[in-house]
């Protein structure tokens, strides 16, 4: 086993037309006629964004899926990737194979191909990044900037599964039939659900739904209003009870789309999105119970120092 | 310090029009009319692809010279990057400002802007990655494939310092004035010299001239005969003596470009490139000595694993 044969056997396979079967130096990418590109990059350590033991399919289908996350925050349409992976001196065949077929399962769901990377030994754990491209109509890119007091604050999905997710996997709370760890494990992106048309600003919620809703008012130079009660909560996240609603509040790993609407355009949205507040002049983000009393938290979300 | 500060105060000022001043998930790229785009990536891990006490200005510039190198190879111009550093727990503020400063050199030296990036922590040694985007003319950009027989084999620069600085730096060889060193630790993309106008393929020489040679011809379907004799030295490794020859030729570092030339193009090449051989029918990559004499190696190049 090398470098040379282990890129062939796992990662030729995955290549898009501009990957160039991965023989070149560099992919060749001519962008479609009158779009805009939208670049983003994501680095998962073992260990930090994912557990040593979990599956390492499931692991490049996280990569691959908090990239695709951004892009679906922007209003873009994935086009392709490149993806470097560090990977321990004696890592076995097995686990390359692994983790390319995850990349195949999830390149044939999101329509996303492979256009290059490199591949590398770490005395460290893995250390993996993956750089996602998409594309945009000209101007139609969705920022974290352009939220209005009186627009709503909503979201997708259910909030909090991933974070609990990960305290379940450590047995701090009970998940019995494995739906929490699933959500933290592998991130649903929300492809097609953001657009100009509807959406005035928008992020993707990774690193905790309070903190992210800080950094979207920050860019719009607003604040915003929230009601804890209206988030909404998977059946697994309500089972595990109001203890733990700080923890889906400010836990992160979520890759829900929080997003600023107009009231006018609220009737244009798609199902499965949620209102929990509305965006107000000012710069605070305040969260509320359900008897209107003022909830504040440690710490706002996740970072990384 | 946190992630947001830290990215605040050090990365920003690196970003481009593209890179949205980094507070947005996404970098916005319009890709200049009428071309195509060359997207290479490339990680670097401390103690693999340099030492820990390398100073982390030289290490960034090595990070985006490395992926600079790529996109000479295909003969296309630098646009923008993105980049990852995943950085252990407790690295100070001091790092980050020097391995900005770097990038903040080579960027006005390369004329290449940062788009966008992520930062995270990792209990490992540091990991890092680059995505180059370059553009080309369509059609023109230069592949790995193309060289015919009877074609020169050509190559940019001065082969072997790299590994000598390495070995140097070991203290396995002396280096009075740290001219290997200095290459190790620094390479010099070189930008502009191969177009598709007089070369019919080319990449640069990371892993090991002869290695390298061989992805060359199995990518033309071609071999080659290269004299070790003609193989350009710069002086500190030509001081180093015979006994290291082998090592500059298959030690890998150089980031030099190895070129295929059609005979009646060698007079359109730029200064500073040297013919070291002839590619030639069949499979095979032939070095031979001043006497003709075949040289064989144990190993061509660097696999990682």
């Amino acid at each position: 086993m090398n470098e040379f044969g282990l890129i062939a056997r796992h990662f030729r396979p995955l290549a898009g037309p501009g990957g160039l079967d991965l023989l070149d130096d560099a992919a060749l990418l001519a962008p479609p006629p009158g779009r805009e590109l939208v670049l983003t990059v994501d680095a998962m350590v073992e260990g930090v964004h994912y557990l040593p033991d979990d599956p390492p399919d499931l692991v490049a289908r996280k990569l691959l899926r908090v990239n695709l996350s951004d892009l679906a925050a922007k209003g873009a349409q994935p086009l392709g990737y490149l993806l470097t992976v560090s990977a321990p001196r004696g890592t076995g065949e097995d686990w390359f194979a692994a983790f390319a077929a995850g990349l195949a399962a999830d390149q044939a769901a999101f329509g996303i191909a492979l256009l290059g990377g490199d591949t590398t030994s770490t005395p460290g754990p893995f250390s993996l990044s993956l750089t996602a491209i998409g594309h945009v109509a000209p101007g139609r890119m969705i920022r974290r900037a352009g939220a209005r007091p009186g627009d709503g604050v909503w979201v997708t999905g259910t909030i909090g599964d991933g974070a609990l997710g990960l305290r379940a996997i450590r047995g701090e709370l009970p998940d019995p039939d494995g739906a929490l760890a699933d959500r933290y494990r592998l991130p649903q992106p929300r492809l097609g659900v953001a657009r100009a048309d509807w959406v005035r600003a928008a992020m993707d919620v990774s690193d905790g739904l309070v903190q992210d809703l800080g950094h979207l008012c920050r860019a719009g130079g607003v604040g915003a209003a929230i009601e804890a009660g209206l988030v909404p909560l998977s059946p697994a996240a309500c089972a595990a009870g109001l203890a733990w609603r700080e923890t889906c509040l400010t836990g992160g790993d979520d890759y829900e789309l929080l997003l600023a609407v107009a009231p006018e355009n609220a009737a244009r949205l798609p199902p499965g999105l949620t209102r929990i507040g509305t965006f107000v002049a000012g710069d605070e983000v305040r969260v509320v119970d359900e008897a209107g009393r003022r909830l504040t938290f440690e710490r706002g979300g996740w970072s990384h120092f």
